[in-house]
């Protein structure tokens, strides 16, 4: 079977969130179906590890009992179909696109995983193994509980992830933190600034002084780390909590979310600890600081991933980089971070990913799988 | 009968907006009741006149029929009396001081016009006028009413006024504007920011530049303009005008209300300009702006308010300025403006004022009425 028709049929699975249910085993069809494709294009010698992670919802470790030297990872799992489509979120053929929910992320990168194991068999390439994983799109239960399980069962040489790529690589993301803060300051009377402290003017100034931060901090792959800030929040608070914003009375209150994208040489607590200090510098206090969301950031050196370069050489007849500095967070840095191991995303050409008319180009697909065919020959 | 009585029978007297009513006619019995003082207190070729305001709240102007030389002023309404007091708000005497509402701001003030009206008739000197007027301490109606139909009816030499000042002479007031703003950038992913336009990052472009601005504008008198940010609501502005903060997205929306106290050389035009400059600069737009409140600046020098510098040497044995740079807007600004006439404030030593347990110090009512009438000798 081929890697056009796997696509559309796993296209056609259901596979979001609410598949089957709210909390449902949403990739529950999807891994059905990758089992049972493994069973028919590899031999008895490869084995289907199944892997509980919450409820009912599991991951698939597929491997050939060899120590594990390049693993391929695809989730299983979908964004809601959503908005307002004009094609069949199923799975629609037109002009060389396939349309359909998941078609560029990533169930085209799922088929051309599984061919590429069967190539591997085929040309008896040892330790190519393969993670289908769940839970990608929300909150990375199905890597976090795969980094649990098996970090001490293998090291790879490399991992590699065919999310949408349009077909350049990528090779770092940037991490993820994202910061919520109540900053208190001291109310006055709006003619004598000075007599009180601005919590929104604090805010400024512990902006500008993370911005400063960041800007000295480069990475050769990844850039410098940026902020967004947003729902904020800034006024007069009263004693029974609510905030209104007479223009006349200095705002004692102001709570903001930092959304900072990291590169490697920053963590949260350098984050926090600038921020508490221009925060404090302005006169006023920290409130509360939580963070809901940090994720990790990690950049693969170039020479580390030449194979991959050749064999996008080969197929493309060019060598091509997508910019990790505009990239989303990718959880295939858990892998990296835990491993120490080079790692890349390389994937189809497509559009509208996470909205309607999610496209994939099809002829796209099959370069995708002569590029993986190309550097499983090369990593031998 | 003495200053002392006349302030204790005016503090007696409630004339918050809420007294006869949330829209009554506040000032009605304080009104009466000066009325009432000056027919015993003058001869009757004294005029009251009346002035409707709104509803039954009105204004009265004094007058002994010639020329106004001088106009001393004084508002008759009061903060509502709120919060927990631990003295009687309708007046109680302590340790030499008098404990109620009104009794520094400014009843103790009205009582020290009365008492020099009685002097001028007394030592027969001409021209001394008072305006006593409603509102003063939320919309400003009473002078601006007094202002429309007075302004052309006479022009005198100085306006004074005895809003509490500790004895110290204040020779001006900053003006404020207060700005309600929306901008409206541009959302996008917060891992590609240059994609976009922050609107809270726009919001903080506008008030770095704003805050330049004032601090090149510096007025011998007044110092320079200030800014107060308050109630900013920053986030992604959906469809159906919800607004939502997701980390990962832009904000295309942020509302803030900014309050300038200006000084003489700024208007809210320039202001205005200001700001949507620096704003649009940053790649945002204004979505709306609007001035809700646009009051005036004044600054009178010292040389034209010799003849109370003189008084105030002769009764405290010093001269003794408060600074304007630090003190709340005062309407005597829009008499400044409308005659361009000097105009100065000097009023009673107290505290709390608008909050629970103001007082008045007595002693210094006393002092007060003798820097009025040196004043008024001085200015024959």
């Amino acid at each position: 079977m081929d890697v056009i028709t796997l696509t559309k049929q796993l296209v056609a699975i259901p596979s979001a969130r609410s598949t089957h249910g709210t909390l449902g085993e949403a990739e529950a069809d999807v891994a059905a179906y990758i089992e049972s494709r493994c069973k028919t294009l590899l031999s008895p010698t490869w084995s289907v590890e199944r892997q509980g992670v919450i409820g009912a919802r599991e991951n698939l470790l597929v491997h050939d009992g060899s120590p594990v030297r390049i693993l391929l990872i695809g989730h299983m799992d979908v964004v809601e179909i959503g908005g307002a489509w004009t094609t069949n979120p199923l799975g629609e053929e037109k002009e060389g696109k396939l349309y359909g929910r998941g078609g560029a992320d990533m169930k085209s990168g799922v088929a051309a995983i599984l061919t590429s194991l069967r190539f591997a068999e085929e040309y008896k390439i040892p330790g190519v193994a393969a993670l289908f994983y769940c839970d990608e799109e929300y909150e990375f239960l199905g890597m976090k509980a795969f980094v649990d399980r098996y970090k001490d069962q293998m090291r790879p040489k490399i991992v590699l992830c065919p999310e949408p790529t349009q077909l350049n690589i990528l090779t770092g993301v940037r991490g993820c933190i994202e910061l919520h803060l109540e900053i208190e300051g001291v109310a006055g009377h709006a003619a004598r600034p000075h007599m009180g402290v601005n919590a929104f003017r604090a805010l400024m100034e512990g902006v500008a002084g993370l911005d400063a931060f960041c800007a000295g901090i480069t990475d050769p792959i990844l850039g410098s780390p940026t902020l967004n800030i947003t729902g904020v929040h800034c006024g007069l608070k009263e004693k029974d909590g609510s905030l209104v914003s007479p223009a006349n009375v200095i705002p004692n209150y102001c709570k903001a979310i930092v959304e900072v994208r990291s590169v490697p040489g920053i963590t949260k607590d350098d984050i926090v600890r600038k921020f508490e200090k221009h925060i404090k510098a302005s006169g006023a206090r920290i409130g509360s600081i939580t963070a809901p969301l940090n994720l990790g950031t990690y950049a693969t050196e170039k020479k580390d991933v030449s194979a991959l370069e050749k064999a996008q050489q080969d197929i493309l007849g060019e060598i091509r980089y997508d910019n990790p500095a505009e990239r989303g967070y990718s959880d295939i840095q858990m892998l990296a971070e835990c491993w120490s191991v080079p790692a890349a995303l390389i994937g189809a050409r497509g559009g509208n990913t996470h909205g309607p008319d999610e496209y994939v180009d099809m002829q796209s697909i099959q370069s995708l799988e002569k590029i993986f065919f190309s550097f499983l020959k090369n990593t031998v």
